[in-house]
């Protein structure tokens, strides 16, 4: 697989699922990667859940968030977070977009998040807040006007991250794997504060310290480790469902698939859970 | 299958065991539906755990919580809160009732369950109370008479949630969806509540905020992408046990249910976890 | 099987893997039941985790907590709790005694705890504690010698569960089914009061509710609805792991068991963990 | 498998796979142990998470914490961690330092953690703390270099745990099961205080209780109890990944394992999850 643009698909696909696996996206949250060789494209998911995500369901976006190719796959509505912190900082690579419990409690609260811990340190010097209703007033809540975005994108300045007041958190990384373990290890740093926060009076890290740490953790040797755990881990998770057709049972608006042949029932085994057919099927909506 | 009675068998099944998967059910509680056809009928388990139910043992009742047809199946004790409720709410279509680890200690301490994210605003723009003690004096906290039933179903009056003081919670919503869908988010955000309250003070989603979110949230294309995720992950837990006789070995209170014949054995391989006749393909192995 | 003896210790084995498989017991922990035709007679697990208990793990012991038959058996040092208990109270016929993580922070601080929702109920009117430190100093915390054994017995008088301070909980039950549910019950009661008493100031059940409630929880309709509840969970966590010789590889304290012979071995395929006599008997029923 | 060597490079790799199945160890922390027979080396995993170790995975050390043999493995950057307590302290043959979320808080707020049940009381007389900033100023918060490594073990003193601020905890043990058996249980301990400090004034043992404790937690017989349960557990988890190639797809630093032959691919169905390799040494136990 040498063509850089498949590579980056796969990648995406299983960034995806990595972060469902590790609690960080559920039903809902999505993560992108700037297109390895076109800077004005961006790559995503079809509209729908993490865990699901193969190749064939990521697709290429322009900046302005509209597909480059004609699709009948539904979108994220919540596009314009990802197309405008990718036009307003070449320096991004990846974003992400989730509502983890462990994070919820800072939007909802108010309470800045700091680092606490070495790993969590890959939060950035600080981590602003976005409130939509400073100036938009009462919405849904969801970031989905081109305004909205670019004021999304201006609340996370020169950050790698900011938080959005009763709602989530959007990431940014200089690569997908950067943004990978932000999102996973700023998590971690949430939860520890709180629990922290909950027995004691917590102290940060020093300014210096955290710059130190976070340079330390985004080393790809570290970041490296940290793919491969995810990966291993997500492996034995979808190993455990061989068995699985990844069409859910209940889905009605998609014809019934072709069952799989006896022969080639073997290597269902040694592959993730879920198959090109799957993936073909995907491309069909 | 094209029957809608058959189809919504088979969704309420579905819909216990995806809120049994989730964490909103465990051996006890229950979700119902009305009857796609006949609105003075509604759709409810047999008496047992959610997690093992199946199409064939979902019973149909009448309004006053009468089985239709004779049967021998036991029946929950409190199947007075689906009636009432589909009694005197015209637009509701589906009920369900629990007792939530993350929603109990708002039934316990009289704290008022808010929305403070917006997938949570879904609780509705409040979520009444309702103490058994204050009409019923002491009573093992189970809503069993008819008088009960109106009692609790008066309590909800014309919301989408109520909490019963030292019991639990029930749930209302227009479609099975979209009460799995409110089940599953309330709990969230009563989760989320109690951490944020652990931390600082909450702030709330503004009532124009609330209501927008909320409509946001159920639209046939929210709830289906959550739907889809929900029973992805059924599917692949139910995988996980494919070796399984989904007749838990203690029961005894039912007959043998007739096999599904041999004829379609490999299509047992997208069916959920269960059945004998599954058990056999595996020995042939 | 119609051997009593032999189905009592089916049972006792499948309570010991249910409680660990709800997270009742871990590495320590231990339940047992009095022998369900000789009153003096009680069966409890040799030495070992409960996760791992099989009927012929399950000895039959005198009161005095000493071996009917010799055995070279390791056996738990902390027998009296049993023995005494079954000794001093013949309507209890089942007792458990655990450090569940959600019981210890009572121990910790000797906050009571009381019942908060309905099924919490069935700890009873109260639960009173043991202090080992009263009566004999400094130990190890172990309830080990006849004393000791006699003195807790004395603490959980008429009660059905008394707290350890330091150390953990032990519960009776007029059944084995009843002790299960009652322990799991009150892990789950003492869950939620902690996580109200975070939120807000706790109402309990009033006397008359919690009697009321205790009743109803215990009649053999719900302990038997919950027992095929936790036996399903059971059987699925077990599915999962078909492949595996329930003998742990590094037990070095009893002969290696005869191998399965290599004409059966397709058969493990469908059996839950554990050896082939085990499944053997799944089938008779 | 008779060469001692072996043995505990085997044992080691177990280790490791039982912390992370136990939550202690994740992407990050190691555990090492002393050589059998030659106490001027030690052992412990190659660079990569612990989830992911086999036995050749597992490389000997002097304690200046150079490879005893040239490898093109890569190693952790922490070794002086290990390497500086093996030479200041003769009495200890294992050493294990992680980062879990239950320990976590004592570092971050510097309250003391202290022994609030039996199992717990394996953490020692006393915690102490260390601080790499009152002797190196701002650094990454990794323990690299010589000078941080003895200046850490001078901290940890003649005591089983010493807690780094803002970083993790780093634990002693007399023999390699002793230090998992430390360091699972001192998490459990960590959990419960500070559940115990969110609902009241905790009670600690007394000195004379933990002594006692201590002693009776760590005797071969309860320490081969705990031993047996998590290698069961660890086997259990392990049995549901079967068709797993445990190495990971994006590892690129070792030539690609070969495949199982067909003839062998039903046996891999009653194997542990790993490689063909492992399962062959598994059976040559």
């Amino acid at each position: 697989m040498s063509d850089p643009f498949a590579v980056a698909r796969q990648e995406v696909a299983t960034a995806n699922r990595i972060l469902a696996n590790e609690g960080v996206l559920d039903a809902f949250g999505h993560i992108s990667m700037r297109h390895p060789e076109k800077p004005d494209r961006y790559l995503i998911a079809r509209y729908g859940a993490a865990e699901i995500m193969r190749a064939d369901d990521i697709l290429e976006l322009t900046l302005d968030s509209k597909p480059v190719e004609p699709t009948s796959a539904r979108l994220f509505s919540e596009l314009v977070i990802h197309g405008c912190i990718y036009q307003a900082r070449p320096d991004v690579n990846s974003v992400c977009h989730h509502h983890a419990v462990s994070v919820l409690p800072f939007c909802i609260t108010g309470v800045e998040l700091v680092p606490v811990m070495h790993l969590g340190a890959t939060l950035g010097a600080k981590v602003p807040f976005w409130d939509s209703r400073d100036e938009f007033g009462d919405t849904p809540l969801v970031v989905t006007t081109p305004d909205q975005g670019r004021s999304h994108a201006r609340a996370l300045g020169n950050h790698w991250m900011v938080l959005l007041r009763r709602h989530g958190a959007t990431l940014a990384g200089r690569s997908l794997r950067e943004c990978v373990f932000r999102s996973i290890y700023t998590c971690r740093n949430a939860e520890l504060q709180s629990r922290a926060m909950g027995i004691g009076s917590i102290s940060t890290l020093s300014p210096g310290e955290a710059a130190l740490c976070s340079e330390h953790s985004l080393t790809p040797r570290t970041l490296g480790r940290a793919w491969e755990y995810w990966t291993y881990r997500l492996r034995k998770m979808e190993a455990m469902t061989t068995g699985l057709d990844a069409q859910p049972a209940t889905t009605k608006m998609r014809p019934a698939a072709p069952r799989r042949k006896p022969s080639v029932k073997r290597a269902a085994a040694v592959r993730p859970a879920g198959r090109a057919r799957k993936a073909k099927r995907v491309k069909k909506r």
